[in-house]
């Protein structure tokens, strides 16, 4: 029996592993959370331990464990580092799931839960991959470390000092990565850039304490009033991004770039109609995927403030909140982006109110791997054997940080080899993994490990 | 053993009472608190009879039920009818309380909890002044009429076609209205006008679901900016309220109320100390407290939408959404204060989002007593004799929608006689009551009534 005649006689047994594994609530973010982050990381660690891997370690760091594992025993052959990421967002808002987000559920061919997606489906893959060599040939075609991370969703905060401090006992030639989704259900594709993350927080408080709008309105200042302010003039009429400075260093898109997105079968119509928006909106002067893949972005991901039950209460709210993120290109720092956003706020606060910021520990600078990477065209060989087509390389503007993380602190490239897909709800309530992907990733991987088993560790060295 | 010796000899007794009735939660605005609006009331008309009121009935509304009582055998004196009501403003947000909202608290000569003035400490003072004149002197110095409603937190909503149906049984020479809080707590004052009230809330919505803020951001609507434009767009740059046509019907200040308010003895700095704002803010070309008492507002009351836990949310939320309520002055509707706000919302609507707007139920005119009304002079004389000082005549901002509800459906004037001041902290967390207005209240309303008994009805008929 070979390792993919092992998963295909296991689907079922798989299946239900993913099912345990989404059922753990282990979401990074909120602390009140942790106990299930302890929980997750165990879980995949004895997942390592039954496929036969060796050295599994649950790695403390000053934030989330990070879980390792190896298997080394292939001489001259490639050696590959495998990442993945156990947390999850989290699931607010409740009331929009259709089965609850930690009772994964399976409907019409796919599973639905939190995390499913992003990441625990695309993460058990190479887990189980390994399983089904160890478990057949009772050894792998290749040289394989796994890192399995607890903090993506946060930004990989603690992520880049714990590679830095185990760079020996992690070099790897290359990081085949289970995160980083295909575009579309419809084609093979490889993401080869994403954009990066600054995150901010901050609130305007007006009078020490919630006032009666009878007795006090019009007299002070409303933090909601204030807080409206602020965000409005963060852009301008034309949807660019109005704070000073933002775009100084984005590079700009190269023509090769520009033509090649522009060259991608999208339909701007069909993308509206799937996500239900009425229309396209951003910068001027860019296209829908421009704006989307290759131009840095500032959102409000959530606004607070005053009295938000059912019927009226008139209040003055004595504070207000709003959470932002930038998404930025090659160019931008996250650090200087949430200095330059601090000040627009700074310069823009209206009397009668005191402004607080929080900068986020969550930035991540933009990343693309080079364009001749083997591992890349090997991924790109495996996507055409499996699908019969060949597979488009795209360039999601969401943020994956351990592309920046493993080129700094390894020297490895990171081809990006996930099975989920971009329209699975991942960040939005009902996410869900397709069945079928989890059938293609397992043929998938197996196939990529087979094949760069055949080719010699020097030629990846050279490439990263 | 006269009225006065009554209740001074039962003032421990009295506030028990106003503790187990400021323990009932009778939120009007949420329809989670139900029963405890039904439980208010019988706890009203449970201490009317008691106090030896006759025809004491809880009456049902459309809304929420009307507590009515009287006693109409004191031949050829005068009519009142006494107002006040037994519902309360919402207790959010309870993380600020330092006691909770429903467990009444006595802390340095102050009674907190929710509603315990506004109105429950105030309305309970004319009951206890009915049960003191009946347990003493076995009858009342004049005839008297008690509606005590349970709506006046969501604009007196059924209040005034229950008046209007019941107008030949409600009928009075004019109001004594319990509710209708004292400016300042150094100097006694009468409220002889207020505000109206227009209420309304609207959700914009872009795309169908949240989205990934990484993989869509910058194609799509974003409904937090979209809804911060839109706040942002209601006032312009003087802090006038930008929506045509608002200021249109407003009836300009007379130049008698203006120099009235600006003798009024006011420090703005220590005003704004007092409330902890920084600056006092709002519309360019008047006085703050012209700003408060006579202008028209608009205030946001609540807004929100997406990621509000700790932590970061990479979404763009789907919906956002804002509660609206404006003050009015005389000459504007509240209907066609909805209908121009409508229509700048609607005008000003960005691209790439739906708007929805719900118009509220909570509208009310303005309204002001006829500055000779007899009561009101009466009022004065029991004030100076209570007090030892003058009182000084008020027009704050708040909204009571029974002074023009009275005056339409039985033309009776209402004179505002309540001993809860303005800076207890109604409609916000930490509510108090003074325990001293407890007693210049039944004091108060003791002499009222005693001093009324001794004039005759035609003269107040007359006045209405």
């Amino acid at each position: 029996m070979g390792a993919l005649e092992y998963v295909e006689a296991r689907r079922a047994e798989i299946l239900d592993e993913l099912i345990a594994f989404a059922s753990i609530p282990s979401v990074s973010t909120d602390p009140a959370y942790a106990k299930h982050i302890a929980e997750a990381a165990e879980w995949v660690a004895e997942r390592m331990r039954r496929a036969g891997l060796e050295h599994v370690t649950i790695n403390p760091t000053e934030g989330h464990p990070v879980v390792t594992a190896d298997w080394l025993h292939a001489k001259g052959a490639p050696t590959i580092l495998v990442y993945g990421h156990y947390d999850v967002q989290p699931p607010d808002p409740l009331d929009k799931w259709q089965s609850p987000p930690f009772q994964p559920q399976v409907r019409n061919h796919r599973l639905y839960a939190r995390g499913v997606s992003d990441d625990k489906g695309p993460m058990l893959i190479p887990i189980k991959t390994a399983e089904a060599f160890l478990k057949t040939a009772g050894k792998l075609p290749i040289n394989l470390k796994l890192v399995i991370e607890g903090e993506e969703e946060r930004g990989s905060a603690h992520l880049g000092a714990f590679v830095a401090a185990n760079a020996e006992r992690l070099r790897a030639d290359f990081v085949l990565s289970a995160d980083g989704a295909m575009w579309r259900p419809d084609e093979p594709s490889i993401t080869v850039a994403n954009r990066g993350l600054a995150a901010l927080e901050f609130t305007v408080t007006g009078a020490g304490k919630d006032l009666h709008s009878g007795r006090h309105g019009g007299g002070v200042a409303n933090a909601l009033h204030a807080i409206a302010t602020l965000v409005a003039s963060l852009h301008d009429d034309k949807n660019r991004i109005a704070v000073a400075g933002f775009y100084d260093k984005a590079k700009p898109i190269s023509n090769s770039v520009r033509q090649a997105v522009a060259a991608l079968p999208f339909s701007e119509e069909k993308y509206l109609q799937s996500i239900g928006a009425p229309a396209g909106v951003g910068e001027e002067g860019y296209t829908l995927l421009e704006r989307q893949w290759l131009r840095p972005t500032l959102e409000l991901n959530g606004m607070w403030g005053g009295y938000q039950g059912p019927g009226t209460k008139t209040v003055i709210p004595t504070t207000a909140g709003a959470k932002i993120t930038c998404r930025l290109v090659p160019g931008q720092e996250p650090d200087e982006i949430v200095a330059l956003v601090s000040d627009h706020l700074r310069k823009h606060c209206p009397t009668g109110v005191t402004l607080d910021i929080a900068p986020g520990d969550h930035g991540s600078i933009a990343y693309a791997i080079p364009d001749d990477h083997p591992g890349l065209a090997l991924a790109e060989r495996v996507l055409q054997e499996v699908y019969g087509k060949p597979s488009i390389r795209v360039r999601m503007g969401a943020t994956i940080p351990i592309g920046l993380i493993f080129r700094e602190a390894i020297g490895a490239e990171t081809v990006f080899f996930s099975f989920s897909t971009a329209d699975e709800d991942y960040h939005a309530p009902n996410e869900f993994f397709r069945l079928q992907r989890l059938d293609d990733g397992l043929k998938a991987w197996i196939r990529y490990w087979e094949l760069l088993g055949e080719r010699s560790a020097d030629e990846f060295l050279r490439a990263s």
